[in-house]
């Protein structure tokens, strides 16, 4: 599935394809979550309007945990109509395990950003993500969408990615475009990091947005293929938040012919939403909370592709691994251990490791090594690990991070 | 499956049933394999033989790992004849992915062990812990291992206990006794920390010897269950390193009827040799890496006694749940998190969680709980979290430690 048109970088992360527009405002849904006595503990952004000047074809996936945050639920139910316009989030609560005061406010939610913008509440998905178990402050928060669909505009797209953090240090943006039969058509995103990542995941939320047009139902169908080989390298399905989503919306607003399945225009477009949903992917392993590098598992001759993601992604969240990468320390005994858990088919004498292009292992035992050159790998910024297992054809790549002491001051103190 | 008999604790660890003697040395092995150039730099026991004056009926569990240890496949040859009479212990090195030098080197240990206590080799079984990838120092095992059976002594369950340790703080040893028709028995134990426990793991090594005549086979078929009900509720399968080993040695030194399966006798031995593993399983989990508290995860009214083991080893071994709990911090919504996605069955409505006695969430939603009492109970040493699931008769513990910055810094540079 190689994609061979140019595929080009832009600016302007969501709101980049045409016909796409984000407001924010200030809720201080943290400061009320948290028992705030007053209004201003936190004055940062935190709830965001994401519109589409025209209905779309969308496609979600969400988290996999049996206890579901209540947008989780709604979204489901709004994206049945497959006729989605906008997307109203709020960072700071995740409206999860509040019982059916909580499905309430996450309709009402709905209600009022379709009120707002002339739609229909079943046209608006919700997002929200924070503390589990307290109620929504719902003045506050309808006093921010009211502010929020006021401010709506088209240049809002890095405003917005970082109205939906939580405990990320920077947004996450990315956008590019392409040509398709002479039309050019754009894919932009945002994501919000899973804090944690693995292994269990702080709430990730990514959204791609596109004006693209494409036949009915297509989204709905690649989704998931486009989350397995980007969000669920960094995240791991079983492993997931209450909250967790991802969302792909098409506009139409390109102009081009609508997108046919199975043809050569969609998986050129396929390729440029990927492409997306990598960089996004990336880029919250690169923040996880306390990461001070990113780490990239290649896996190569894996018996089959699932396989493949199953020993990446495995490696990728191993603690150990982690903790072995933040101290420079060349302990490749652990990348090992971690494959051999993975679940994934191996035979050790056909394995081949390699840290930064370093060969380490081969045919059943570490090679004679340079550790000192390996430990000056592991002090890079991006550390790539590649295991060859020599089985088979299937490859795939995982995103983490070090682990560090930071990590844990982080989430020892969380809601309080 | 109750056991009504009193099993009194008593002291001696393995060693106090009898016909059970230890033995250690000093090998440096740590030093040797980190390339020290000299002797000494580490000068603590690091080698352990443990004999049992005559053959046993043995069991044993290993890794799931697909990457074994050398001394995991020795082990398991080894026990296949069952008549297994001494055991071998080095700690500093894993001896796994050592290739075929690897596999000499473990039955040279297995070899030199039974020259000196006049066995069969295949009578000697051997277990490794620490650094993967790396040679062990033949040449200072050798003289270890001549050494410490030159030492063996009745009374030397508590050094043994101290000699297979790697980054453990502390010994883990218990042992009692229980009257089985006018006859005393002994069961004791010692085990060495996982380390981190999960979600990898460390190596986690523990040896149980009886005084016991059981009949034949009988402990290999019940050292499975002991373990479910033990160590894998601090471990996980699948997520194991590659060298942890659980066996259980029974000599008949006691001179009671030999135990026949499926009799009250069998009954009653299982059990005192649960609550050894049991209380050496607590132990690991009070001295994970950097652990500062024991947290135990009680889970009832689960689907099966299957699901209640998953959801409580899942909720014990969520870093999120670990780092609240290290933090003080009341951050219940991460325990209802890591319940749903244990994969065990869950209706939310039917779920009642308690965190140390105090009532937290019921019907759907969190209960108007006073938070600082809630803090002040994850503030002690010891935090039980109880979940009733509400949806059957399966119940299960499992125990877990908070994660600390320590467990980043004494992992981040364990090799080094």
């Amino acid at each position: 599935m190689a994609v061979t048109a140019p595929i080009r970088h832009i600016e302007g992360g969501l709101t980049a394809p045409r016909g796409w527009q984000a407001g924010v405002a200030v809720c201080g849904v943290k400061a009320f979550t948290a028992g705030a006595s007053a209004l201003g503990d936190e004055q940062r952004e935190d709830l965001t309007v994401l519109y589409s000047e025209s209905a779309c074809d969308a496609g979600g996936v969400f988290t996999t945990n049996r206890v579901k945050s209540a947008s989780v639920i709604i979204d489901q139910l709004h994206l049945a109509n497959n006729r989605v316009q906008a997307l109203v989030v709020c960072s700071g609560n995740a409206n999860a395990c509040t019982g059916a005061q909580g499905f309430k406010d996450a309709l009402q939610m709905a209600k009022q950003t379709a009120d707002r913008l002339d739609l229909d509440p079943n046209q608006v998905l919700v997002g929200t993500t924070g503390v589990i178990g307290r109620n929504l402050p719902m003045d506050a928060v309808k006093r921010g969408i009211a502010h929020a669909c006021n401010r709506l505009g088209r240049d809002q797209g890095e405003l917005a990615a970082r109205a939906i953090m939580t405990t990320d240090t920077r947004p996450k943006t990315h956008a590019v475009e392409l040509e398709m039969a002479g039309v050019t058509v754009r894919v932009g995103g945002m994501a919000k990091g899973s804090g944690m990542i693995h292994p269990n995941l702080a709430t990730m939320l990514a959204f791609i947005s596109t004006d693209a047009a494409v036949a009915p139902g297509w989204l709905k169908a690649i989704t998931k293929r486009v989350a397995d080989r980007s969000f669920n390298q960094v995240t791991v399905d079983g492993d997931s938040s209450t909250n967790d989503t991802f969302l792909i919306l098409a506009n139409a607003a390109a102009g081009n012919e609508p997108v046919e399945p199975a043809t050569p225009e969609a998986e050129l477009l396929e390729g440029a939403i990927v492409a997306v949903a990598r960089e996004l992917a990336r880029s919250i392993a690169q923040d996880g909370e306390g990461a001070t590098k990113l780490i990239t598992v290649r896996v190569t001759g894996a018996a089959d592709s699932e396989q493949a993601r199953l020993a990446a992604r495995t490696v990728a969240s191993s603690s150990l691994v982690k903790t072995a990468v933040h101290g420079g320390d060349p302990n490749w005994g652990r990348i090992l251990c971690a494959l051999g858990y993975s679940g994934a088919e191996l035979a050790l004498d056909r394995l081949r490791l390699e840290i930064a292009g370093l060969p380490i292992f081969s045919l059943g035992a570490g090679l004679d090594v340079d550790l000192s050159a390996v430990r000056r790998a592991f002090e890079g910024a991006e550390i790539e690990i590649h295991a060859e297992l020599g089985l088979g054809s299937g490859e795939a790549e995982a995103w983490g991070c070090d682990l560090s002491a930071e990590y844990v001051h982080i989430n020892a103190d969380y809601t309080t």
